[in-house]
C-alpha cells in the first residue's frame, strides 16, 4: 500500500490556522513518501502518469487526533452517567478497568475499541490503558495492526484507589513501567508509541513521581495526564499538594508539565491565569473534552481564551467521560458547550466556530504527533474521504457547508477510506 | 397490517412516571384494537394461539414523541450555527422557507423530511410547516402517508418577516388559514391533524392573534407555538406588547395560551416564576429543546423546576435549531444541558437522570396526543423495537443499562421496527 506517490481526488478542506478552511474543488491530493506533496488544482504536468484514486464528489480532510481516550473505559461507554467525577471513577471506573487484569477479558474489550477506532475518522490518538503492564502491550498490538499512529500509556497509580487496582507502591509501578517499556522496545512497532501516564495528582505519590520523572528523561517518553477538571478535584490536589501553586504547579515540581518532553493535559477545565501562563512556557498541549466536561459535571474550559494565548488545542473524546470516539461528535459538542459558557458564564469569551473546532480536531492536535493534521507540504498524509451523499439535502451545498454538516453529522457511515502516514488503513 | 389482536414478544421497558423504569424481560407486549392490553410476563392462558412476533432479545419501547419541529428548516439542519436567534431567522430560516411556494421544490424537501422522520424512533410531532397552504397540505399528505400521528401546522406571520414571507395582513393570514383547514378537513385523513401555528409575538398582530383566535374556537384546534426563548427576542416582545405581564401572557390575552385548547409551547427557557404558574393553570405543554437552546446560544431550561411543579414537558427536537430529528440524540443533550446548567447555572436544581429524560420523550410529551408514549393498558400501541447488537460490549448488561446506551448511541441503525397506534409503518 505504500506506494512512493498517488495521487487523491476529491474535494478538498482543511486549516492552516484556527478559524480558515482552505479549500479545493474536486483538486488533487499528492502523497510522496507517505507525506503530503501538495494539494492542486490541475495537475502538475510532472505529475501525468501518477495514478489517481478517484474519490470525486466526496471530502477529503486530514485525519482526527484525539487527544485524550480512556481504551479500558469504551466498554461502559454511554453508562452510569449520573455522576460527578469522583464518584463517577469509584463506582464505574476502577471496577472496570481491575478486568484487565485478565487477558481474555481486556482482549475481548480492545478488540471492540480498536476495531470501531478503526472505523472512525481518527488517524491519530493519545491513549489510556490500564495498570496492567501485559494487559497494555495486547492493546499496543491491537493497534499497531490497526495501522492507526497511537501513542498508549500504561498507567500509574500507587494512591487513592482501591487496592485491587493500586499498583501497591511507587517503586513497583515504576519498576512495572520499566518493564513495559522495555516489552515495548522488543516489539519494534511502527506506528505505536508509549507515552508515560501517571493518571492524575491524586493517584500517584510524590516518590512515583520522583521515579516517573527518571523514566521520563531516560526513554524520551511524551506525557499524558488530567488537569483541573472537576471542582471537587482540584480542591482534592490542593489538600494533597498545599504546596503546589495551582494544580498543574504540582505536576511541574517533578518535571512533568511539558519542561522537557511534550505533554499533554486533559480538560483543563478551571485553569486559572497561572496555569494558563505555565502551559503556555511550557508549551503543554491541551486537550479540550467537551463532551466529558458535560456529563461528568466539570463545567465548560474557556478554549477561545486558550486559542487567544496561542496555547496549543486539540480535542479529546475522553471515552468514557465522553461516550463516543467520533470526533466529529466532540467538535460539535465544543461548539455547543462555548455558547452556553457565553450565554451562561462569560460573555467576554465568544463561541468557537466550526472552523476553529476543526482547527482543534486536525491540525491542533495532530502537531502533538509531529506534522499532522494539515494538507500543507511535508504534513504526515492522514487523509479522511467522507462520504456525505446519506445525509440529503433539497438544495446545493458549497463545500464549507457540507464539512459543517458532517461535524454536526458524521459518524462512522461517511468514512469511506482512511490514509495514515499514505498507509491505506480502511 | 391493523390484526385487532396480536403480541410483541421482547425486553420491554417503559415509564409510567418520569424517574422510574418499569422493565419486563422477555416479555409480551399485547395489542389489541391498536391499544395497548398489557405487558405480561407469562402469556395468559386466554391469548393462546394468538401470533407472537419475535423480537427476542430487543428492546420493545414506547414510541417517540416529538413536541417541536421545523419540516422545512430540515435541509439546513446542521449549518449557519454560529448565529442568534434573531440574525438565524433572517439569515438561515426566513430564505429556506421562501421556497416552499414553490411545490416542486417543497415535495423534494419534504420527501427527505418524512422519510428520515419515518426511519427515526418518533411516531408522534407537532410539525410547524410554512406560511404556504399548499406546500402544508403537500407535507401532511406525506405525512399520512408515512403513517406517523402528527399534528402539522400552515404558519401564520403579517409582521417583522421578509416581504417574500409575509401574508401581507392579519386578515389575508386568517383567511388562508381557514381555507388550509377546510382542505384538511376535504382530505379526511386518519392520522395527520391541524395544529394553529401564530409563529411567535413578534410575527404576529393584535389582529391577526383575534383572528386566530376565532378560528380556534371554531374548528376547535389545539396550538403550538414559541415562548421565552431568547434573551434578545424576550426583549423585544416587551417592546411589541408592553401591556403583557410576561411573555406567555401576550398569548394568554388572546386566549391562545392553553386555556380553551391543548397548547404547546417551545423552548421557556427563561420563564420566570409567573409564567411558570400560568403554564401550569392552563396546563400548557412545554417542549423542552437543548440542542437548539444550545446552538442558537438561548441558554438552558430549569427542566427540573417544571417537573417539580408537575408542568406537562416534552423534548422537542426543533430541527434546524437542533440538528437531528433524533429524540434519543435529544434526550442525551437534555441530559448533558441540565448538568451544565446545575455546575454553572444553579446547584438548587438537580441535574436530570436517563429515566426522566425518557419519560419526557415518551409519556411525557406524548400525552399531548392522547394516552401516548407508555405500555399502561388502553395506551395507543406506538412501539419502537431497537435492534442494539451493533454497540458490541464485552460485560454482560441488564435492559436498563441497554437504555441508556440508547439514550447515547442509538439511531436509524438501531430501529428495526414501529408500531403507531397498532399498525406496523416500518
Amino acid at each position: 500500500m505504500n506506494e512512493s506517490i498517488f495521487i487523491l481526488q476529491g474535494d478538498i478542506i482543511y486549516t492552516k490556522e484556527a478559524g480558515k478552511f482552505e479549500i479545493c474543488e474536486n483538486g488533487y491530493l499528492v502523497c510522496e513518501q507517505g507525506k503530503v506533496k501538495g494539494v492542486y488544482r490541475t495537475l502538475p504536468f510532472t505529475l501525468g502518469g501518477i495514478p489517481v484514486r478517484d474519490y470525486k464528489g466526496k471530502l477529503l480532510i486530514p485525519g482526527l487526533a484525539d487527544l485524550h481516550i480512556h481504551a479500558p473505559q469504551y466498554s461502559f461507554r454511554g453508562l452510569g452517567m449520573d455522576m460527578e467525577l469522583l464518584e463517577w471513577l469509584n463506582v464505574n471506573t476502577f471496577p472496570e478497568e481491575a478486568k484487565y487484569r485478565e487477558l481474555d477479558y481486556a482482549r475481548k474489550a480492545y478488540e471492540i475499541f480498536t476495531e470501531n477506532l478503526k472505523k472512525s475518522a481518527t488517524t491519530r490518538a493519545c491513549i489510556f490503558a490500564t495498570v496492567h503492564r501485559e494487559a497494555t502491550l495486547l492493546l499496543m498490538d491491537l493497534l499497531e495492526e490497526a495501522g492507526l499512529g497511537t501513542m498508549v500509556g500504561k498507567v500509574n497509580m500507587d494512591r487513592n484507589c482501591p487496592d485491587y487496582l493500586s499498583e501497591g507502591s511507587a517503586k513497583n509501578s515504576a519498576a512495572e513501567t520499566v518493564e513495559w517499556i522495555q516489552d515495548v522496545e522488543h516489539k519494534k512497532y511502527k506506528y505505536t508509541r508509549p507515552i508515560l501516564t501517571p493518571r492524575f495528582i491524586p493517584s500517584c505519590t510524590d516518590e512515583l513521581m520522583e521515579n516517573l520523572k527518571k523514566i521520563q528523561l531516560r526513554y524520551s517518553l511524551p506525557v499524558q495526564s488530567h488537569l483541573s477538571e472537576n471542582i471537587s478535584e482540584i480542591a482534592w490536589v490542593k489538600e494533597l499538594c498545599p504546596q503546589a501553586e495551582f494544580y498543574g504547579d504540582a505536576y511541574d515540581r517533578f518535571g512533568l508539565f511539558g519542561a522537557d518532553a511534550p505533554t499533554v493535559m486533559a480538560h483543563c477545565v478551571h485553569s486559572d491565569e497561572r496555569e494558563i501562563e505555565r502551559m503556555k512556557e511550557n508549551k503543554v498541549f491541551i486537550a479540550h473534552c467537551p463532551e466529558s466536561n458535560m456529563n461528568v459535571s466539570s463545567g465548560i474550559a474557556p478554549v477561545r481564551r486558550f486559542l487567544e494565548e496561542g496555547l496549543h488545542v486539540g480535542i479529546g473524546s475522553d471515552v468514557a467521560g465522553g461516550t463516543t470516539e467520533n470526533l466529529f461528535t466532540a467538535m460539535a459538542h465544543a461548539v455547543q458547550a462555548s455558547k452556553l459558557r457565553w450565554r451562561i458564564q462569560d460573555e467576554s469569551l465568544k463561541p468557537l466556530r466550526a472552523e476553529e473546532v476543526f482547527y482543534m480536531a486536525t491540525k491542533g492536535g495532530g502537531e502533538f504527533f509531529g506534522k499532522v493534521g494539515s494538507f500543507e507540504p511535508g504534513y504526515e498524509f492522514d487523509v479522511v474521504v467522507l462520504n456525505d451523499s446519506r445525509l440529503k439535502h433539497p438544495q446545493y451545498l458549497d463545500i464549507q457547508k457540507r464539512l459543517e454538516r458532517m461535524i454536526y453529522f458524521a459518524d462512522d457511515r461517511e468514512v469511506e477510506a482512511k490514509y495514515v502516514g499514505g498507509r491505506k488503513v480502511l
